[in-house]
Order: C-alpha cells, then structure tokens, then sequence
C-alpha cells in the first residue's frame, strides 16, 4: 500500500504554528496509524533563525526565505501561518501557481480575497482549506461547505468573537464594568494590547463574511456588513435584560430573506432559552437554521494556539486525501454569485429601548403615541421608581421594520421630557 | 469538465426515504449547482409498488426485487433506508461487493455490524458512509472521522435520544410525571408505540457504540456498554436536582482512562451552566473533550425525516468526491483494534442519593460513618422537615470509585432506620 506523505512548508511559527509543528512531532504515529499518511514538516519560514523556540526542529529546517519553500518542489503542501494580508497572499498565490495546495488560519485575508484565491486555486488544480481561519478548533467551513450542503441555509447567529464574549459574560455574572472586564480579559490573555478590532465588532464581521458566504452560497465583500460594537453596552442593559429574561451576546447574523440577505454584526438580546445564551466567556458558537436539517449549533474554543492547530490539522489531512485525487472539477465557492445585502433600514427585529424621562403626566402616552404612529407594538415594558424626579423606562418591541422603529425613536427622544442619552439593541427572535 | 453522474438505487422509502426523494427531485438544480454533480433517483425498492405516496417518483422507478438494484451496473450508489439487520446486511454486503458506494441510516446495523461490513468495503475499495445513523442532521460521524482527527478525545458525552430528552424536560418544566410526560411524546410524534428502546437506553448504547468506535478508534461490542433507563427519574429527584444546580439528562458517556474505555448509557445529574443543560425536548447533543481542540458539541435535532435525509444527502455528496476518484487506501476505520472497557465497578463519579430515613438521633451519623469508611466525601447535604417521622435526605457526593460508593450504600441501606427504596444518579463532572 503506497504510502502518501505529505511534505509541509510552513509560513510562520507563532503560537498556533508552534502548537501545529508539536502535535506533528508528538503524535506522528497516530496520525500515520489514523489516515494512513505520513505527515513531515520539511521547512519553516520565520524572521529569525536564531531564535530559541518551544518545540525542537533541525536547524536546517528554519529559513528567512520564502523561496526555499515556494519553489521547493517536493514540498506539496504550504501552511500559511502568518496573517496580515501581505506577503501572506502573494505567498499563497505563488504556491497555488507551482501546485501546492494551501492550508491556512488567515481570516483577514479569506474575508478580503477568499475568492480571487480559490479561483487561483481552481485553476490550477488546487484548494485552499482554511477551517482554522474561524472558530478555532470548532468545526464549522467542512461542515457548511459538506455536511448542510443539501439545506438551503435560512440563518446563521454566531458569537465568534471571544475577546468581546468574555468581557459581557463577567459583565453580567460578575457585575464588572466593561473596563473592569476587559482588564480581566487582557490579564488571562483573552484581549490584545489593542483590542479595538474584537471590541468594535470587526473581527466578528471578517468572520461572518466567510461564513455567510459559504452558508448562503454568495460572494460577501466586508463592507456590505453593518458593524457595532459593544462600547454601549452597560451593566444596567445586562441586569434589565436578564430580568426581562435575556441575557446580552456580540452577535453576528446572517439571514437570507426575499430580497437579498442580512448581515450584521451588533450587541443584541438573546433570550435565556435559546442555546446561544449557554455559551460563556472564551467560547464561541455558530446556530445555523437549515430547511432540511432544522436547527444545529456548533460550540467550541473559538481561539487559541492548540484549538486553531486541532483545525489546520484536519486540513492537512484533507490535502493528503486531495493528493491522492486532485480535485478536477473547481472548488464549490467559485460558483457563488455576488451578494445582495440588504441595508439595515429593512431588516425586521424587535428592539430593547432603555431611556430616562422626567416623570410627569403625558409623557408616557407621547412614548405610546409616537410608536404606536409608526405601527410599533410593544411587547415588554418595565419602569422602575423614579429618582429625583427622573424615571427609567425599559421598552422591548414586538418585531418591526428598523426604519420605523429609527423614526419613532427620533420623535421620542425630541419631546422635552425625555432626557438625552439611551440604550437600544436588537433583540434575537 | 465531465459531470459525475450519481446514480442510486434506494432501498426503503419510509419517512426518512420519502425525506430524500423530496429533496433530490425538489432541489436537484441547487444540488448540481453546489457540487457539479448530477444525482439521479434510478430505483427504488418498496414492498408495494402500488401504494400511493407523497412523492411522485415515474412509476417504473419502484421495484419489489433487490436485484434490480443490487445487479444494476449503472448504479454507483445504493442507498440503505430500510432498519433492521436482515434483509439489510445482505443487501449492503452484495452492494459492496459489486462495486457500488453504501451510505445508510441503520443505527442497529452499523452499532452490530459496522466494522465487518467496513472491512468488506475496503476489501472492495469501497466505502459505507453512515451519517445519518446517529444524531438524525446534526453533523457528527464526519466531524470525528475528520475535523477531529488531530486529537486524543478523552470523552464524550451525549444526549442522544430524543424522545427520553423530550420526557425529561416535560418533567422539569412542568412538573409532569414520567407516564404524562411519555403520553405526550407519543402525541406529538416523539415517541413509538413501543418506546422501551428508548425508555431503557438501548437506543442510546447503539448510538454510543458508534460514536465511541470513532472517537476511541477502537471496536466497540454493544454488550460492553453499561446500559440504564430512565425508568427510576421521579419529579422529586429532579427538583431536588435544580435545587443543587443540576438537571437531570440520559447521558450517553465515553470516557478514555489509563486502563481501557467506560462506556455507559444512563441517567445523570448535569450542572445547570454545563452546555448540555441546555439542550430540551427533542433536541440531542454530543460534547466532546479533545486534547487539541479542547471541548467541542453539536447540537442539533437527533431525528425526523428531514434532518435525516439533510445527513443522508451529504454522505451521497460525499460518494460523489469518491466517485471521481476511488478510495485506494482503506477505510479509517478499519486500523481500530478492540476497545478494552472497563467495568462500572472502578470507574470514578460522583453520585447523587435520595433516601428517606427515620427521624431520629444517631442516623445521620450511621450514614456520615458508612460513607467516611468508604473514603467517600459528600459534597451537598439537604435535609427537608420530615412528615409523620420519615425525613427525606438528598446527599451528593465527591468523586469516589464506584465500587466504594456501592459498598457504602449497601451498608447504609441495611440500617434498620433506612427506609428501602432510594434513588441513585451519577453526577457529570
């Protein structure tokens, strides 16, 4: 029985190239006894070939050129470890070019260019598998590109963000500030020393691109996805969501509607029952809604260096099964078509409104009025013992056009009694 | 670019087979479209070609005679919808044998006879792809079989049977007793009319035996399995259970030790924040605990027509990929060598204990020695007001090797203060 093996060229060895290149040197065996492969790391791009490293490769293993491993012919694979959009992509097309196939955990670059590469791909023969570039050890590209591919996909809500996911978990069960959350998160190295990208929702939304591209079988561009982050959200949302029986995620949505699809990343109430509420702190979670197969999540560590190399693993194996039968008929994403994305204004959700007004006859019935102008009905409402004079009220919704909800919250927060400052946030149906 | 044409002769059309059809004549534009592949619907085998059915299949498509499924050379195919082991065993081995791809959904089959018939395929250069015999569309055999294949899995744990998830849950949540809670699963669909099957765990174990063989990479007999029912969970066990932070779900559990596997099938308290406390009704879900990856769960809905034929679709997509090119090196599976499993008596819990003693000095104390003796440690205590002289005590313990626990039981249970009757559960750490 020949065996197959496959010759690596890594492009990088940070956190999640040295935990790849410690379970290929660890667990040889078993992955030679599990597929039948034989799975050698040959060479490895880093910066500095001097630098002492956790796991021990040969020093004639570690080089400072990219050449010696794009233009290596025996090496049939090239992991991309390197994030960043340049040289990553040009690396990736030269070794598509010289027929390697590519693995890599590059979101940003799949977000941005995912298409033009595997079409790079597809003409030469080739794939680009990337499992690792969202959600970290949980499965989620096989499983929409394969295992729902007789659905047609009617939603997808993932928290897949886990810097954000942390912070609003400890917010809400420790009653931290968001500050005081996000030093906690810096501190078990669950945030970067910048952490805007996470906070501000765009680290979900290159996420949600891949995705909702393979799930609605589209072509996404990033700029299509209406982005907010969770700089509004307060410890008073939190409690008063979960006394009105929710609880506050980082979503990322997707739907496929009529018209053309949803897509948005944004703080949203999530109501208790549903499973996405169970999914705490570092974690992450991807619901998909199906015709076929109905509703299915998938949960699981959404970072870090051992989870991420789980998934760059599964598709190294899957290029070895490749290099047995090259793919000769493309790549299912180059199919897609472009995507037409709906602008927020038409997307239909129900709202959590939170706002202070001077308690004083009238007021409410204007509050009343001015939704009721808009056909908003109104389906929660809590208000609270007021404070010196100011009373808070809690709103949530019935399901309404955005636009209508936008017009009526504009005259509301004209009318003289009602003071500046409010909180909204969609609410998951 | 030559199209793969898939031509399938299928065996059954029951609810699951009528599920398939729907779907393959419904949506073979967006089938071929998405894969580049043709699926045709050649054949169908049925017990009686006249009967009238929801999908309308030309009427030469049904036959009565397996040969002309079976010694069809057009059919790559053959698609194994029947249940049972006999006729189906010998239909699936026939198939292998003359060169055509099996996928099935016979959960009894593939627990009873997977490795043999696998080992058939390979001999054959085939392969049997069984998606769709465990956890209906959630994705879960691919997952272990590839995305996960990086890993040492060190357990799982399942709630994989629907209609004994559904009871459960209508018990929790109102308050219903085991008997109501059944009458309204069979109402709604969820249950049979012989439900004992699924009452007793036996569906669950055979579900195991394939998940674990996959997980553990091992062969897995089904009388290795520890298998208990739901037939002892009360109301009173359950709410005591919430009021110590627990629900109580038929977990299907697989667990890798030192010395060999646990593999067992039985009710289990499981603390309210775990993840799969918040899988109700009808609704299964399989945790799984990798060295790489870490914790990961599917969730999904474990049966019905539909997600069934979701799963039963992406296997015949996948013997589309194979059709292009024939598996050359053996099938994963068959490298399994037999699983060492462990017997219940060694195997480390923490158990949950209802009894009802007389209300009387020194009987706690009995209890306290009994349990101290035996090394074993408890961890909750409650004792309610007693009524006419008998208290109800709830106790749950630390881990302690079940053997201990048992003897210290038994021991306890002989004090002639001890009421007889008492309810015992296993605790998910």
């Amino acid at each position: 029985m020949a065996k197959e093996v496959i010759k690596i060229g890594m492009l990088g060895m940070g956190t999640v190239g040295s935990g790849v290149a410690s379970i290929i040197l660890n667990d040889s065996a078993m992955l030679q006894e599990r597929t039948g492969m034989e799975i050698q790391l040959k060479r490895v791009l880093v910066r500095d070939v001097n630098r002492r490293r956790a796991v021990d490769l040969p020093s004639e293993a570690y080089t400072t050129a990219a050449e010696d491993i794009l233009g290596d012919p025996s090496i049939n694979l090239v992991l991309e470890l390197m994030g960043g959009i340049e040289p990553a992509r040009s690396y990736i097309a030269a070794a598509l070019e010289r027929g390697k196939y590519v693995v890599t955990a590059n979101k940003d670059l799949m977000a941005l260019h995912g298409q033009e590469l595997l079409e790079l791909a597809r003409r030469h023969n080739r794939d680009i598998f990337y499992e690792a570039s969202v959600g970290g050890g949980i499965p989620l590209i096989r499983p929409l590109k394969q295992s729902l591919l007789a659905n047609h996909i009617s939603r997808i809500a993932g928290i897949i963000n886990g810097t954000t996911n942390y912070i609003l978990t400890r917010m809400d069960q420790d009653n931290m500030t968001l500050d005081e959350a996000l030093a906690k998160a810096r501190s078990l190295g669950f945030a970067e020393a910048d952490p805007s990208n996470d906070l501000e929702g765009r680290d979900a939304a290159y996420k949600l691109a891949i995705l909702a591209g393979l799930a609605f079988h589209r072509r996404i561009s990033l700029q299509q996805i209406h982005v907010e982050g969770i700089g509004g959200v307060t410890r008073e949302d939190i409690h008063y969501a979960r006394e009105l029986g929710y609880t506050i995620k980082l979503l990322a949505l997707g739907e496929q509607l009529p018209a053309g699809l949803g897509l948005r990343v944004h703080p949203a109430l999530v109501p208790l029952e549903h499973p996405l509420a169970s999914v705490l702190n570092e974690f992450n979670a991807v619901f998909v809604e199906g015709d076929a197969a109905g509703e299915v999540m998938f949960y699981g560590r959404g970072a870090g260096s051992l989870p991420t190399a789980s998934s760059v693993l599964a598709d190294v194996l899957e290029v070895g099964r490749c290099l047995r039968c090259p793919v000769e008929n493309g790549v299912p994403e180059n199919s897609h078509k472009e995507a037409t994305v709906l602008p927020m204004d038409v997307l239909v959700s129900s709202f959590y409104l939170r706002l202070q007004v001077q308690d004083r006859p009238g007021v409410f019935a204007a509050l009343a009025n001015a939704f009721g102008d808009e056909q908003v009905s109104l389906g929660l409402i809590m208000q609270k013992r007021s404070e010196k004079g100011i009373a808070e009220i809690v709103l949530v919704t019935h399901d309404v056009v955005e636009e209508r909800f936008r017009r009526a919250l504009q005259r509301i927060m004209k009318h003289p009694a009602v003071q500046p400052g409010h909180s909204v946030f969609r609410v998951l149906s």
